[in-house]
């Protein structure tokens, strides 16, 4: 068996150790003579799978005792609807829209609320993050909503840029750099991230929502759209994806093993240096976006000829570089190296493109 | 590896030979070098993945041309509020209050159409499928929604005895024993069911639409709860649980290898009656429902004792009986015997079930 250098945007690449161990007990966990996608969410065995995901979770994000963690489906894109209707209050909230998915929770959020754009990069291809000052944000506002990682266009916003206010509810979309490097939880008030860039296979949704901001709401909303009836079931109100959670679980252990999400943040800057150093150092490879901004995850760079782009891309799957094509409204090639891509992926891919560069420069 | 007879109301129990097929392939799906689990949804390996899933589900089950197959998240849970958000134009809808779970259904849909009970069989423990005539049924409902298997309870609606009027969309919520026996999909406006049972791991909701009910709907329903949004992307609208989608498939070609739908209808049959006769010829144990309206899938028994009951469960559990114990609210035994239950399981407890009474009796 051949395993490539997946390099793709989402579903992303997991970590072989975890497959290994999945792929082991698929059959028979642990002596319980049944597969995990066989268990009862009521049981005993599946109850400590999704606490031990949860304990792990706590432990590796230094999440706060006043933080809920719940294990919901529908990915980002239900909660740009679950956000405002279960924080609104005042009926306003401010945006900072720095890409493709900042926006579409902006728009989301519309319907429920007087969703305020504070800044956005849009007029120049999101390639950059808007500084911005407290001045601009409502200080009345329901929530604060920021993307931490920009998955398309590939920048990010890190922990000690993040400007909020005290009193307003900063909510962030970490869909795609969860776990990649240290964020202060107690800054937040809610953070989502959909479990298939750095947790494991798509279809659970992790939200960390601080214990305030879960409360009763208008009972007209979905039930299963309340925050409140997920939290006060431990994620257990219906049956969870139990498989899906038991999957980020073993990820979360494995996070543990490479020694937290600081270690991790320091391999994930090492790799992506790897990737900027060859960009910056090329005369054919052009990096997209601000360099300030540049994101760990998702390294975005074209050779300015779409021909080229092209051939790139399919002479790089031949090496076993897969699923580098850019996103469609950006072109050229995206290299998505979240947790998971070892430095050895990065390393043969830098490999390749000098490669590319010395034959078609 | 010892697996065990493992008779959980859901998640359950799944054919061994989807198991293995699933643990063989974990890490290289047919050559990819990567696991479904990583694959882009966009990518053409996930693509006839999902497309090979939906055809293989409308072979089985017979589905119309002029019906859209969904694969969305939320379990039946979501259906009970998205039906009637989807489906509302009149603002009147019937249900037949068979079990838990369809007083749930209606309950939820009380928040957003005028929804009348039709018959309820609530009063005796939901021990029976209430029969009714057309003219119970209101003209101009927008819907009116059965549930074909009542796992708590363990009673079935069969597809003969289904009442309905031409010009009211019927709906089904089919979680418990879809693929289990025939029903004819082209006398449904709808029907919906969580994948955990006969499908494959929790975390699918299967919907399957007729055409002219997927329309323009309240925009201020949110984007995820919008059949048509889902409709129109054939399901990629965004990241799709795509490994639970693949286990799905591969059940659904296991179904086909079995000889279809027919074919394990009549096998459930056979294990059903197995186990029933037993019941039937027993002095210890007790059937809990009406003969006629007896589940295929799930099979309550009590022995009039709790303390029985629970010597039961646990003597079970010692010879790889598994999940054996009722649902809180009916106490007892339920066995569920979804389509991946082998005969050699029922067969296995029917003989617990008769060296238990020769001990106990």
């Amino acid at each position: 068996m051949a395993r490539v250098f997946n390099f793709s945007a989402g579903p992303g690449t997991l970590p072989e150790a975890v497959l290994k161990r999945a792929a082991e007990e698929l059959l028979d966990y642990q002596g319980s003579g049944m597969s995990v996608m066989e268990m009862s969410h009521r049981s005993s065995w599946y109850e400590r799978i999704q606490q031990k995901a949860e304990s792990d979770l706590r432990e590796i994000m230094n999440i706060p005792s006043n933080y809920k963690v719940l294990f919901l489906q529908g990915g980002a894109h239900l909660q740009f609807s679950m956000v405002p209707l279960n924080l609104i209050k005042n009926g306003k909230a401010d945006y900072l829209v720095t890409g493709v998915w900042g926006k579409k929770a902006y728009q989301e959020g519309k319907k429920y609320v007087n969703a305020r754009v504070v800044a956005s990069s849009e007029d120049s291809k999101f390639s950059y993050v808007p500084k911005i000052d407290k001045a601009q944000l409502q200080e009345d506002a329901d929530y604060f909503h920021i993307t931490t990682n920009n998955t398309v266009y590939g920048t990010r916003l890190r922990d000690k840029d993040i400007v909020c206010l005290d009193n307003v509810p900063l909510v962030a979309d970490m869909s795609s750099n969860i776990l990649s490097e240290v964020y202060d939880v107690s800054k937040f008030g809610l953070i989502y991230a959909g479990s298939q860039k750095n947790m494991g296979p798509a279809g659970v949704t992790v939200v960390i929502i601080r214990e305030d901001l879960v409360r009763e709401i208008d009972p007209t909303v979905p039930t299963m759209l309340q925050y409140k009836i997920h939290a006060d079931n431990s994620s257990l109100y219906n049956t969870p994806p139990c498989y899906s959670i038991y999957m980020c679980g073993l990820v979360f252990e494995w996070i543990k093993e490479q020694g937290g999400v600081a270690a991790i943040q320091k391999i994930n800057e090492e790799k992506a240096q790897l990737l900027y150093d060859c960009i910056d150092a090329s005369s054919l490879f052009k990096g997209t976006v601000e360099k300030y901004d540049r994101s760990l995850m998702n390294v975005n760079f074209v050779t300015g000829s779409e021909e080229l782009d092209k051939k790139f891309v399919r002479e790089a799957e031949a090496r076993g570089l897969v699923n580098l094509k850019g996103y469609r409204t950006v072109g050229g090639m995206r290299a998505s190296i979240y947790n998971a891509m070892p430095i050895e992926g990065v390393k043969a891919l830098v490999e390749f493109m000098q490669d590319f560069e010395r034959l078609n420069g």
